[in-house]
């Protein structure tokens, strides 16, 4: 029973999932509980030591084996300090959130966003395992990422590395604007939210196709109708993987990591998109930036951000 | 005198450049004999050897103080193993470099590509000193770059992080051929050769400017030709700036460095070509990863690479 095991918190708007880690990475216990956000920054901390407590104690591990606990969060946080400098999800602000959680818990605490937590999950102990260098890409309702570098996070200057989703790649001919407020970004074509927004421009074009102006239409369904043949879906997906290869591309000449990770709802349409991907990343990247480097789906799914978590105690 | 010193070598075609180093990145001597190209690979060990034991002679250290030697080579390197595995100016294929010095001076030698090796120069001890992350742009007759992290090369999974010219950054519409064989990379654009293309095109098609079709003419011409009002000339230079600008812009999002390092000939434009990328990079980053990051440029010139040969052995 000296073993060691690590703690991995993911902090959502509605719900804090915990897990117990392995230090190889493997997850050996999950627990989910309310996040309680309406209570206020306070209550959501000591929901967050409880659940991390109460963990621990429904398993057949003690305190007394725990290395550290790592949290991933969504918002601005500064690293180094563990500070969670804004969170819009939780409404935190200026939240110490490391100190408040080492003393409850007596334990190392390490507080990352939850991207890079995401993809630290995926290098460690998902589709990038064995891996040094990986850049994960998450295809959500936007496009988040997150930079590992010999195992470990690369946080940038003031924490912005990782952000993949927007590197202003649009020709500015046909660039739209992106939420974060310039023309152009990758998010714009390559997140569920741009497929949906190029299909539904398509349909109020009055474009031929079966794609039909639902007001809830999915990048799911864009993805089966370029699948059954429909030409206007498959060019909103190439236009979306297009995009995607070029800007692998432009991290490849960068960094040259050996393993381009993709993950989220987006990715699941599988083969289909990552053949795509693959095809204009090979056009775009000198050979010799290419060799050996592969682009594989995700495998960790929701787990990514709990296993990222625990990951942090072990890779920082 | 039992101070130490580190010892850093830069092998050019034609001539062997070397320099002491204090361990603070003090260059306080420098050497520079043949390279011997054309007595074949043992000979140039031989001579990187005894420049190396000559300059310690030549100063007031002892040998004794050496630290390790470093080396910076153009060329296709296995930096793991210090194995020159292609340099095309040195006419070397699979010269262990690492071991041969290490067995001739008696020191730890590492060895890295020029490019590397001159942006670890200017991040130790040059435009980036005490900045931890640097994205170093060398604008010469191609484009080169080297990537430093927590005051470390990037290397990449096979060498070839750092490779900043070839990312592909024209639209196709607009995109040219690049010597690696891709379309659109940086370099067709913002080099020197990018530069004079550009000029030699507009002088062909005729384009009222004061610019002539000389065999000779350099990019300085181009950048004087601006700044005197050309407005052929300012449209050219103006390119190159957009292109630079955007790369940084998509640097700025993959990994956030608090500043970027552009020497080389080309960068000699000064603010005149710093004010147009700055420009470009501030309309393309988003506001949170632009915040603190500064544009600046190279300052050790020629010496990057024997400072950043020496950094090799302080930053490994």
């Amino acid at each position: 029973m000296s073993e060691k095991i690590v703690i991995g918190v993911d902090i959502g708007g509605t719900a804090i999932k915990v897990g117990i880690c392995s230090i190889e990475g493997e997850l050996l216990h999950t627990y989910e509980g309310p996040t309680g956000v309406e209570h206020g920054s306070d209550a959501v901390c000591q929901n967050i030591a409880d659940y991390a407590k109460l963990i621990v104690e429904q398993s057949s591990f003690e305190w007394e084996q725990v290395e550290g606990v790592g949290v991933g969060i969504a918002g601005f946080i500064d690293m180094a300090q563990g500070i969670v400098k804004f969170s819009p999800n939780l409404h935190f602000r200026n939240v110490p959130l490391k100190t408040i959680l080492e003393e409850k818990l007596g334990r190392k605490v390490l507080v990352n966003n939850d991207a890079n937590v995401a993809a630290l999950g995926e290098a460690w102990a998902g589709a990038g395992r064995g891996i040094a260098d990986c850049v994960c890409y998450t295809l959500g309702t936007g496009v988040g990422g997150g930079v590992i570098i010999n195992g470990r996070i690369v946080e940038g200057s003031r924490g912005m590395a990782g952000e993949l989703g927007h590197m202003s790649i649009v020709p500015d001919l046909e660039a739209i604007q992106c939420g974060c407020g310039k023309m152009g970004c990758l998010e714009t074509v390559s997140s569920a939210t741009g497929i949906i927004r190029m299909a539904k421009d398509a349909v109020e074009r009055g474009d031929r196709t079966s794609l039909s102006f639902e007001p809830n239409i999915m990048a799911k369904e864009v993805f089966d109708a370029a699948k059954a043949g429909d030409e206007v879906a498959i060019r909103i997906v190439n236009r979306a993987a297009f995009y995607l290869g070029k800007s692998l591309a432009a991290v490849a000449v960068v960094l040259n990591p050996q393993r381009f990770i993709i993950g989220g709802g987006v990715s699941k349409a599988g083969e289909f998109l990552f053949e795509q991907i693959r095809e204009v990343f090979q056009k775009m990247t000198p050979e010799i930036a290419q060799e050996g480097v592969e682009i594989v789906p995700a495998i960790l799914g929701n787990n990514a951000g709990i296993v990222g978590a625990a990951g942090l105690i072990i890779r920082s």
